[in-house]
């Protein structure tokens, strides 16, 4: 196959998820590559959310408080991601309190390292920054030491799909429990945490799931592990019973322990109304989509960016991949600002790395092909090294 | 003055902040005087929220994090006060960490208290819980073992308004630091953090600031801590230079440092909306409509309800009451929910407190004079002995 546009007009023609994109708002003229940094506006969201307002808030006021119920199972949502990895990596640690180090990625998302830095300041543990490839290493001769273990489902910056089961055994033979970090991967990769043996996860909501700006982010608390959660955000709404406000705080039984402080609601709503796009669809199609945008638009780097100097960072086997494409140029930065300006929308991640997000849901292969045409056109005709794009933008 | 409608309706049309009532939707034939709880919504808060939605998330997607600046000064915005509580404690503490002792107030709001005591347990330190009344005594004892001293301004049951530039003195002489928790006070009384000298600050802005269910928190550093503000929230939004996403967490200079993970931003943008209210209104005028509908209230009180078991439980004189007033009942749980069936909606608090705020932006004094002429019925009739006013119901 020829990776052209009338192959990828073929692509979408036979793509079951097609009707999707109807269900979000995206701008005329843009293609949207950045849905694993902020996802787009669900369609049908503005308006649920003003009804849900008036009625909710203007009209039941605070009385609408005693209709609220517990989520059951073993996840939570509320707070921001920054919050649930410290909340959960201090309950973990303590978990296993006998043992002096926690392990973590040195690619990790930055706000996973600060933080783990924090906790280990606070309950006196070794940090040990070490990549994957070092990792079962390690655990074999100080597994004994080993408290946690926090790693990314998917690596934001490449886009590398790490081996959940596997690396969660490792830790389990050294007796270790787990924190998966899934912001990169929930909503764009089918996850098993239960058959994997998962302990702890925590991730974001604004992704691949289109919560909206700053939706609240979950944690995941296996049950085997709920009876023994012990947080260090020992807020009202993680109380047994909450407005009977005792004085002292008496953990809630099940998943409701890992909840903190009041919710916010309106991000909530919003969230629930982005999920309902969810509806009568199946990860493994998200997956099955999401892997073809993927292939498609390696098959279009290798066609037409040969000889540019890019490189492709994140690994082409598809089970190693998340449901993003990074390239390595030198140029990185200026080329990003110069296809933005063309209406091809991805980001750029220090200090050369090009990122495109695939959200199978509004992304379409004619969308793929469009996208490295102009890559090819800004890197071809030198347009990127206009003086107005030098300007080092970023984007979350 | 005998404290009768036509006296509540001559004290409504003198009422300068009269006008104020058609910026909020109540819903008809209801008084709510459960704003110290969750604030009424703003009229005009769903088509803005809308819009900016519409506009910031559908069409400038990604784009839009590049035009966000750092808010000025010594306030942050985000995240649940549970968050906040926690973090402005662990970096008060730091500030004076070779002091062993917490003191805070057993009145204190529950999640405060809880808070407190997992500070208290990461850190090593002695939490000592003291009514206000016994503070200065164990201050002038075993002051120099204090590290830091944590009230609410606004009791948030007995809606009683406490001392702050004279306990945050107090706790300066002995060479702690003091964190104030506003709830029950900002958008209600005046605050000179400043002329105060207050050291910390944190507060949830969906009471008397009508910021919506889970309303994002708010926290106030002081100039002169900024630089040694030392959280252990070190979430990636605090950091100097959040998108160069550096290997360690340096913090930002000012009060940037204090921001912690990604904000929610739709619940920011309904506060944003939600604050506009206050355009062109001073606190003083608040408060002084705030003190005229509790002093009307206390005289309808001692009119209606003489003899019907009702004590009054917050301060009489102006200058120690927030703005709520509380009632002790024997009864309270059943009174309050006949109450409420009557369309008057307080709050009650364990054991027998029936709590009413009184939000002089939206409330008036008609409806303090409906509130009690209602209560009274329901004491004198019996109402409230009804067997399905039985059953335990709270708000929060």
């Amino acid at each position: 196959m020829t990776p052209d546009r009338e192959a990828a007009r073929r692509l979408d023609a036979a793509d079951p998820l097609a009707a999707s994109r109807e269900d979000f708002v995206l701008p005329d003229g843009v293609v949207y590559l950045d849905g694993n940094s902020l996802g787009a506006l669900p369609a049908r969201l503005p308006q649920r959310m003003g009804t849900v307002i008036a009625r909710e808030w203007g009209e039941h006021l605070i009385r609408a408080w005693n209709d609220d119920g517990a989520a059951p199972g073993q996840t939570v949502v509320g707070d921001s991601t920054s919050v649930q990895i410290f909340n959960t990596l201090v309950a973990a640690a303590r978990l296993r309190s006998g043992r002096s180090v926690l392990i973590t990625d040195p690619e990790h998302f930055p706000t996973d390292r600060y933080l783990a830095a924090s906790v280990g300041r606070m309950l006196g543990l070794e940090v040990l920054e070490l990549p994957v490839s070092l990792l079962r290493g390690v655990l074999d001769e100080r597994g004994a030491d080993v408290a946690v273990v926090a790693y990314p489902a998917v690596d934001f910056r490449t886009g590398e799909l790490w081996d959940i089961p596997g690396i969660t055994a490792a830790a389990h033979d050294a007796g270790a429990v787990v924190v998966w970090d899934l912001c990169h991967a929930v909503g764009a990769v089918p996850l098993h945490v239960d058959a994997d043996a998962v302990d702890f996860a925590v991730g974001c909501t604004y992704k691949y799931l289109s919560g909206g700006p700053g939706s609240p982010a979950f944690s995941y608390v296996a049950g085997r592990h709920q009876a023994d959660f012990d947080p260090p955000l020992t807020g009202w709404n993680g109380h047994a019973r909450p407005f009977e406000m005792g004085p002292e705080f008496v953990p809630a039984s099940g998943i409701a322990r890992a909840r903190i402080g009041t919710p916010p609601v309106l991000s909530l709503l919003a969230l629930d109304s982005a999920l309902d796009v969810f509806e009568g669809i199946s990860m493994e199609e998200v997956r099955a989509k999401s892997l073809s945008l993927g292939e498609f638009f390696l098959s279009c780097v290798d066609s037409q960016l040969a000889g540019l100097g890019f490189e492709v960072v994140t690994p082409r086997e598809p089970a190693r991949r998340g449901s993003q494409l990074t390239l390595r140029h030198r140029d990185a930065y200026p080329m990003m600002a110069a296809l933005v300006e063309r209406g091809v929308i991805g980001d750029v991640r220090p200090p050369d790395l090009l990122r495109f997000g695939f959200n199978g849901l509004y992304i379409s292969h004619v969308d793929v092909y469009t996208a490295v045409s102009e890559l090819r056109e800004v890197a071809m005709s030198g347009a990127y090294r206009d003086p107005r794009f030098q300007v080092r933008r970023t984007v979350t």
